[in-house]
């Protein structure tokens, strides 16, 4: 199909002068010239005035499927107390539920503007199923918990039906949870795994002090040296959620890794983990990307809420008004995100040839009137309010604010019913 | 008019436990029952079925007529950088541009369920006769800036045209700026104003940490000794905008005082200003509220967003999950702020005989499905696009997510006209 968007204020996030009023062209699902092209006949005609059109958002660490509980028993006193009370509840989740639970997530993200996002959670095929008839993108994160033969026994399992998603829109990636819920062996396993079959290895890392300090007094190291003397900077690339407390000398030896830092801000500050420190990262030549985590710490999978809040943190924690960019921020939740995921050949810029993914924010609103600086706009002033179409490999999933895709009322009926059954299993 | 709401999760905000699912009646713009009345004939029923009805949030800091500057310049080096680009511009504005910015930022805050708020700006005239077309409510800060002969001058020229609009829509508080721009002078006049009409002293203090070494290098204390010392906490009450280095001698001093701190996370944190001790403040029985701050330094005027900030902040600076839990924060917003603008009598709670100050939100959509705890949706999965009604003492601002009292595209139009007029001036 071809299609032309109009008149709107293209932001192609390569570089923060590339923006221009103008029209996008696209054709077969991929964008075919950010240039007025003589004789093109579009199918479709997207009037972008008031608009701006940006690249998809990549949410780069999610647990989709959690978005049950949010809000659920969150005002506990701390962190296991809460947790304590979401076990129980996930070892009662069954394949179906996961199913519909990825469908309610979905239908939140593309509201949201995401189109893309790395998940870890279980009942990996029902996300993937869920994510093709989506039409989005997802990597799967296929996750190890425990020792070896616990790992073996998921892969066993739970791979067989997993595997026959693979295509451009589901890569899988292995994803040991995090080193005190995953053995050393585990590691190891999944680590020849994601080099074996040349994919990243996705995984919790560095999230709270009291991951840091058991790490220390287990293996000797801290958190990233622990995975180093594992191989996994040497013999895959990888995705480490959280970063929240990498030390300088951990970023100078990752600095030479083809590793991915995903900041989770809200997540991070909800659970009183800590602050990411971004500049460093990013200042390391490591690539920075955002991520929601779950709806279950967070408590929605709004990205454009962590970008905002990205920002937000990076000044108050420095107490430099700029520490982080809104251009910047935009960039880790959209390139960075593309990056980490291994999909930056096709999307994550809004570039010739790369996946139409996209999306629209109505700036003819209260809360966008003036813009001024459009990327700041979009960061402080703009929410999901604004986004009216979104689009995924030149498919229209959200269009006048509505759902294309999804059966809306169906999906929040559904997830609605099972969450009253789950609670009662 | 006599209005009813059916079959809505209703939120008292007195406390958490006060919620109830049921119906809430409506008469001559006051709370009628929280209880079946046998022979309510409504004028109108709205249905809330999906929704919660809480408090409409009351704004305890802002300067309205600011969003002309939103995301303007904000990627400035620094705050004195961008202030440079910031003052040349207001100096510029004229009583029709506060009008015409006045009327933008109300349209803002109506969409994102504020009805009530306390404002420090110029003109303010323009305002107040934009709030009470728009069927809100305010505080008017009446700002003092410089010497004592600069206030007197402020008081001849500006006062006369304000004083009509004096009513149970429109109050007013002298508002001396800061204690870096107004002379011990005008800070004496100004808390004798506000003894003298009984009415609340608006001013900003302990944003930053240089205010408060410039404080001391200048009058030998910190900022809220320097207020003490000036007879502020024993002549009249007070809001006490930001207070982010509020000291814990200060906060002691402070308990006896009539006074309320102002909380503005999205400003502190944008600007690099630091943190506000929250719970030192609430634990000291100091009132609490929130403010959106300006739209140059946020940069939209969603509380809820700021609320949202609130708790997020109050966890990840502390290291505790639950240092200000939903509902306490929820509270601040509302009922805090009612009591910061001398309004709890009228409004900040869902109670007999009180203005019908409301929102609704739609817990209908993907990111409060399934909602859990109410509170907690509201604060974390929720965002302004969830508030579809909006009443302010009992007259609909806001029904389907339509403003009723403001023709929104004349005043975003009317707006940016102007702004490119300001620019070029």
């Amino acid at each position: 199909m071809k299609i032309k968007i109009e008149n709107a204020l293209i932001l192609p996030m390569t570089t923060p002068e590339a923006s221009y009023k103008g029209n996008l062209f696209i054709d077969d699902g991929k964008i075919l010239s950010l240039k007025d092209i003589p004789f093109f006949k579009p199918d479709k005609i997207i009037d972008g005035t008031g608009h701006a059109v940006m690249p998809a958002f990549v949410n780069a660490h999610t647990h989709l499927a959690m978005v049950y509980m949010r809000n659920y028993k969150d005002t506990q006193a701390d962190l296991f107390a809460w947790l304590n009370e979401i076990f129980p509840i996930e070892a009662k989740l069954v394949s179906s539920d996961l199913y519909a639970g990825s469908r309610l997530g979905l239908a939140e993200m593309i509201k949201s503007g995401t189109v893309t996002f790395a998940d870890m959670y279980f009942f990996q095929d029902q996300t993937a199923k869920a994510v093709v008839e989506a039409g989005m993108k997802a990597n799967i994160g296929f996750t190890f918990f425990g020792d070896l033969a616990d790992s073996k026994k998921r892969v066993k399992e739970l791979l067989p039906p997993l595997l026959p998603y693979l295509s451009d829109q589901i890569k899988i990636n292995p994803a040991p949870h995090a080193i005190y819920t995953t053995t050393e062996e585990s590691y190891r396993y999944a680590i020849d795994m994601a080099a074996d079959y040349n994919t990243a290895l996705n995984t919790h890392l560095s999230e709270t002090k009291k991951e840091v300090e058991d790490c220390i007094k287990e293996h000797g190291t801290t958190p990233a040296f622990y995975m180093e003397k594992l191989g996994l900077f040497s013999k895959c690339s990888s995705i480490l959620a959280h970063g929240v407390h990498l030390t300088d000398a951990e970023l100078d030896m990752m600095s030479t890794a083809d590793t991915s830092v995903v900041h989770n801000p809200s997540s991070n500050c909800k659970l009183g983990s800590g602050v990411a420190p971004v500049r460093k990262i990013l200042s390391h030549n490591i690539n920075l990307a955002i991520g929601t985590d779950g709806a279950s710490s967070n408590n929605n999978l709004n990205l454009l809420k962590d970008v905002n809040l990205a920002c937000l943190l990076a000044s108050v924690s420095t107490g430099n008004p700029v520490e982080l960019k809104p251009f910047e921020a935009l960039k880790c939740a959209t390139y960075g995100g593309a990056v980490a995921l291994g999909r930056e050949k096709e999307s994550g810029t809004i570039e010739k040839g790369k996946d139409a993914d996209l999306i629209m924010f109505d700036l003819d609103r209260p809360n966008t009137t003036p813009v001024n600086n459009i990327y700041s706009a979009i960061v402080y002033s703009a929410d999901a309010g604004n986004i009216d179409t979104v689009m995924c490999r030149g498919k229209i999933l959200m269009e006048n604010s509505q759902l294309t895709t999804l059966d809306e009322k169906q999906i929040k009926k559904d997830a609605q019913k099972l969450w009253e059954d789950i609670k009662n299993r």
